[in-house]
This record gives C-alpha cells, structure tokens and sequence, in this order.
C-alpha cells in the first residue's frame, strides 16, 4: 500500500495558480488609462470557478478604466515571509473583463461578497459594477528560477490544492516536533540514505518538499504521498503512513 | 508652551505616499505588452529620493515590457491587519521608466541593494537592468472615502514621516498601557469634553488620530502636537508631554 512513496507528483503550475488565486482576496489590478498608460491599483476579489469577480465604483480611476478597455491583468501574491519578495509565488492572470451574464449575476455577486463580507455595504450602489475576468493566460512564478505559463483553459480546468489552508501548519508541526521522522523519510524515499537532518519546506496534495542536510551538502528532495489527497483532514493520517513506513525502513543496528 | 494641542495639523497626501512607498520594497508594476495589453507583477523596489529603482531582467515578461514601452505605474500597498484589504492605505505611483544617468548609476544600485539585498546576487548580470521610475502623478487612498491626488513635483518635495517606523508600536503602547490618558486628551483638546473612553488609531508626526466614545455616540478626533516631530525618538516624549498637560486640565472633584 505504501509501495510508491517518493511519487513524483506535484502540482501542475494551473494547479498552483489556482491554489494562490484561492488564498486570499486581495490583488492589484492592472488596467488602461484613457491615454493607455498602465494604471496598477489594489483590488479586492472573490472568484467564479477561479473567474476573479471585481467589485469597482465607475467614480475611481480603475473603474473608469475598465469601462473603457476591457484588457486587464491581476496579479496575486501568495502570503510569504522573509526580507526577499521576489523568494515567494506569485501569478498574473492576464484576459479582458466583462459584465457578469444574466445567468451569472448573483453566482458573481454572492462571490464577491463571500471574499469581502464589508462589501454589502457598496456592492449594490448605482455607481459600483461587478466585473469577471476572463482569464485568457497566467504566469505563474514560485521564486526565483521557477516559473511556468498555463493556458486560461488549463487554469479553468485545475482545481485548488485542498490540503493547502492546513499547509503552513503542518509544515511548521512537523518541523518542530517530527524532525527525525522527516529525516527517516528523506532517507527511505527521498534518495537520500545518508540524510543528517530534513526540514519540510512544503505541503501539497501530493507529497511534502524536503530540504535535506547530508554531510555532502544540501540537497532538496520530494516525498510523495501514496495517493492524491482530497480534503485537508487526510494530511495527518496521509504524514502518519509515511512516517511509519519510514521508521520500518530505518537500518537496525546490528 | 503646550498651548496649541489640539491642531488640526496632519500629514498631506504627498507626505503619505511618501511613507507609504518608504515603508516596504514589493509592489506590484503595471507595464505595457507588445500588443499594449496592461501587464500586473510583482517587483522589488528600492527609492532613489522617492523615485522607485527596478531592477529586472530583459528576459522576463515585465522587464520586456518595459524596454518596449516605458509607460509603468506602481501600486504599493502599506501594512495592514483586518480581513478587508481595502480598508488600508495605498498609492499608485504613475510615470515612466528610464534606465539611470550616468550621474545616478551608482546611487541607484545602492538603493535597489539596499531594499533588496539579495539582489547582489544578479544585479549586475548582463540581462539585468536598472530602471527608475520617473513619477509624474500620483494617486493616494488612505481607505473608503480618503483619497487625492498629488502632482509628481509634490511628491519629489514631500519627506517621508520618519515616526512611521515606530507608529504601530506606539499605538499599542499607548492603547494598552494609557487609555486612560487617551481619554484626557481627547477630552481637554480633542474636542469632547464628555469622552468615556478614547483608543488610538493612528500616529504621525504630526499628533494622534483617536476614536472617541461618549454618551452620545462614536466620533474620530485629532490630538496635534505643539510642534512636528522630526524624529521618531521624539515620539515617546511628545506623547508624554501631551498626557501631561491633559492631565492637568483634568476636571477636579469638587
């Protein structure tokens, strides 16, 4: 049952992109100018199947703009610690807005709403308009030197990773109190046997990333789980199988 | 010597965006695709006397952009705890981009390092460029319905506030340890002499915004300092001399 463990699944760059799209709710716009100088402004958003649904009065300088030219792009920044910005992920969906469809509007509404409850004190104003992005490509950058373009049809087909609201604190669960577990499993299936130390430095529904600390250097390896998760509840259970798998790997002494 | 507490003295939107752009080194670049198409990334800045230093490569999509068209603007977004991203300050920053002077080489290079310092690790790879970005307008909203907007001269001859690094700090100090001095200000020179209780929203160089609650209702006040402070070591003093010249206007029992 644990016979694949070191499964070299990880999220696809639509499934990461949709995964950041769905972690917060606040971006920055890039519209058009009347002039067509690029005009950077911060928006709140909700999305429609990863759709991101704005809310903007046709009174500040965005909405006019979007009522002008309906070429748009966000871009959204994953939550990231650290001094270097530019370390962390990040996406740009880049498409056109356009009015929500008679058959989308209160799917929209509802939305944007439930991404900004404040919202119900403006979002039915004469002057406030939703808007969807239709998401023709996205750039999605996980720091430096990892980068990938994905289609507006890949990023509608891909789902949100569901293990990813647990994903900090099980990073930060199993670093302080299962680092020698995690060093088991970097030996076991991670590829390398003469691991000193392992530290997690991400969970998805696929595996955890490992920095690996081996009296070589450094290295960075994978731990797959054996099946795909589906719900963030799986991800204790899913790192108990792994590590017990692990521990039944480690060399006896003799 | 304290007779003035109470003035109306606060921050200009220049003086706000200024510190606004201060305070952090990521925000979000509006460039212009090939096909004029509006372009939303992530970047690192430093400030060259205000003026944001970019430092990115030709070979990504925004550092393209930019060598193709120097139309660019920025959004910078301040610091904020709370679950609606727009009740925060921001700026967006519009202008155009240009590769340094010779004169202003060196100095742009220290300032992106110095906002980035793990930039020394590319900043002078041949692929990599400097940019600056000329600001000839700028638009400041501190918050729903607190906006205006400010020439690229105003915002080249504002000073940052250099008590910004030390305001959130103060404000919890001070709503934590002396609400009770709060509420003296805000009765003997905020203007309600009924005031049961006061709590700090924010601190400048210039005074203290409070919220204050009376019998009567909510309402927002400003406690101004004699003189503007230059310096955030100034800040605790001030606060002190203000707590004690409210003290003594305090209503005696009879």
């Amino acid at each position: 049952m644990l016979g694949s463990p070191g499964s070299e699944a990880r999220p696809s760059a639509a499934e990461r992109a949709r995964t950041i799209a769905g972690a917060t709710n606040a971006a920055t716009l890039a519209s058009l100018s009347a002039d067509g100088h690029p005009w950077a402004s911060l928006v709140a958003y909700g999305l429609l199947d990863g759709a991101p649904v704005l809310c903007v009065s046709n009174l500040a300088e965005h909405g006019r703009n979007l009522a002008g030219d309906a070429r748009a792009s966000l871009s959204i920044v994953a939550a990231h610690d650290g001094p270097d910005p530019l370390d962390g992920s990040r996406i740009t969906l880049a498409g056109s807005v356009a009015r929500p469809s008679v058959t989308e509007q209160d799917a929209a509404r509802a939305a944007y709403l439930n991404a900004v409850p404040a919202a119900c004190g403006y979002v039915d104003f004469s002057d406030f308009n939703l808007w969807v992005l239709r998401v023709q490509r996205v750039r999605w950058v996980g720091g430096y030197g990892r980068m990938d373009s994905v289609t507006g049809e890949q990023y509608a087909a891909a789902a949100p990773d569901p293990v990813a609201p647990a994903a900090a604190w099980a990073v930060a669960q199993l670093n302080t109190d299962h680092a020698d577990t995690l060093a088991d499993m970097a030996r076991a299936f991670g590829g390398y046997p003469d691991t000193d130390t392992a530290v997690c430095t991400g969970v998805d529904r696929y595996g955890l990333d490992l920095r690996v600390h081996t009296a070589r250097g450094v290295a960075y390896s994978r731990v797959g789980f054996p099946e795909r998760l589906d719900d963030a509840g799986q991800l204790r259970s899913a790192a108990q199988d792994l590590a017990r798998a692990a521990e039944r790997l480690r060399p006896q002494a003799p």
